[in-house]
């Protein structure tokens, strides 16, 4: 009896996980107020830390206690300080700072994921949109400071598929490659920096520019990477043995996904390769949760996008033309969908 | 320097903490939509289930297949059916539904939630009483239909502790409770229903009497928990051997907190108990990140409260004369603080 009794469903999972928007805002808002940039010279004494970060000292210190109690903070006698993740990933003046797609989380996703709801009903985009707003992209590309920082913001989401993409990829086989949709460019400077043989552009619209051509200055591979400006509904990718397009075809809708791979196929010569990745779906798809809700999450954002699974995107490489096609997994969520022409 | 690598930090955590407000609301959106009570009668098709919960083409399937990746559904072939915990607790036509607590989330708590940076900064309330309106209790008293849905969504929160209480306490040693504050009166029904030399009272206010009146009569313990009404503001507490508190006292400033205790300190006699019970936090700040949380949800929904950790509410005990206090664990993030007089 002791033992069935065990044995009985909790509803521990359902609580947590139906409360898990309090643990998202709590760290949401510490990026927001500056906790991890604030102490990232070192541990700080609370009245210090509540102090410059304005604080109201009703609530300053149940919230430094719940950021340790959730592992993003230590704390030492009366002194708090970063976790090393944090102090690497979260302190906006390091070039690590992956932030920047959080800030954007707490500022845009979470109130426009109030409207789950409603967008299940209705298959309607729920952010400005909806107000008769600009579309996400059209807003950000007419502002050169939310543009680049919207750049950065990917970078920090990308950087462990990227650097893996850079490792794993044969790219021996291989002398150029375009990556569309390039954004800040660390897909093309990773993949670079590991393959010194390699040579290759990043394609996007001409806005992005100064923002890629410093990345690529910064890291030193600006002799090698180059900047080709166009946009990838009108205008044919530059030829190139590899087409990169990471982050990209989940915008969008089926005929738009489908003439983008097209897009790709007419770039590369026979033997050339396509290279799709972001979170991609499993086949099954009844594991990987947050691909699922990445294509909610396209849901809330786009008039037509959605996530895929690897199946799904190898079937659209054989349409217009892929002689074979493979799947690979990458870091975390996220997969790669390889065609070769 | 290949098991270096794997020593860096890595930025997963963060990401998955910072997003969690997906997983969290699509399961709140689920709820409110009523797919739990939907398939309770067993395993749907694809088309039966989405059409008669009115979802999107667009969204139906990534929203569902969200929810088996999640744990929350099982899919075999084309059917989706619950799994045992979330047909048992989150269907609404059983007794065992504790979704209640999570349609508040929902409906209010998420919204609420968004203005987490403003509390932090002002230690002002975000809630209804922000737009000038009545505080939840107020406004949660005065619509009796409302009122008994949160009286049950507080009974589906606290029934495991309630339950526990009613076992690992020494009731053998008292004849008599009174659960102060007790809402639909889960914690005098289960204290009674394990323990049947004990007479119990349920107090609160008189608008909750008819939802305890039912509650009792249906678990079979009306001849012997019985319901008085009264304010714990404004009348003494029924004598009695042991007064309970169950999620009482956080919703309380210090002052507040410190009159009711003294109020039990009052309606027992020597050698009787005040038991306090919620999540409480541990006594180094450190662990019960829920506890935490809650305090600051206390933060978005009162003017004064805060949650507090064992040590507080004993020392808050000895300061109106308790002899002996004792803090012993319950289950999950709860714990029940001890008073002997």
């Amino acid at each position: 009896m002791g033992e069935r009794l065990h044995e009985q469903p909790t509803p521990d999972t359902i609580l947590q996980t139906g409360l898990a928007f309090w643990p998202a805002k709590t760290l949401l808002s510490a990026i927001e107020i500056g906790v991890f940039t604030e102490l990232s010279h070192g541990p700080e004494p609370f009245d210090v830390v509540s102090g410059r970060l304005g604080l109201h000292s009703r609530a300053a210190r149940d919230f430094l206690d719940t950021l340790v109690a959730l592992g993003f903070l230590q704390r030492e006698g009366d002194r708090y300080g970063n976790t090393p993740a944090t102090d690497l990933f979260l302190d906006r003046k390091k070039p690590s700072y992956i932030g920047g797609i959080l800030e954007m989380a707490n500022a845009r996703l979470y109130p426009f994921w109030g409207n789950l709801t409603e967008a299940l009903r209705t298959g309607q985009p729920q952010n400005e949109i909806k107000a008769g707003g600009p579309g996400l992209f059209e807003a950000l590309y007419a502002d050169p400071a939310r543009l680049k920082e919207f750049l950065a913001a990917m970078t920090g989401l990308s950087r462990g598929a990227n650097m893996t993409i850079a490792r794993i990829f044969p790219w021996k086989n291989y002398h150029t490659f375009v990556d569309v949709g390039t954004a800040q460019g660390d897909l093309a400077v990773q993949v670079a920096l590991a393959n010194p043989h390699l040579r290759g552009v990043g394609f996007d619209l001409p806005q992005v520019a100064p923002v890629f051509e410093e990345y690529t200055r910064t890291l030193g591979v600006a002799d090698r990477v180059s900047f080709i400006s166009g946009s990838f509904f009108d205008d044919d990718f530059p030829k190139t043995d590899v087409v990169l397009m990471g982050h990209i075809l989940h915008d969008w809708d089926l005929p738009t996904k489908k003439a983008l791979i097209r897009k790709a196929f007419e770039a590369i010569p026979a033997g050339g390769a396509l290279v799709v990745y972001e979170s991609i779906i499993d086949d099954d798809r009844s594991k990987n949760a947050f691909g699922l809700m990445m294509s909610l999450n396209m849901l809330i954002e786009t008039p037509g996008g959605f996530d895929y699974t690897g199946a799904d995107c190898a079937a659209w490489m054989k349409g217009v033309g892929f002689s074979a096609t493979r799947v690979e997994p990458l870091v975390g969520p996220d997969s790669m969908v390889v065609g070769i022409k």
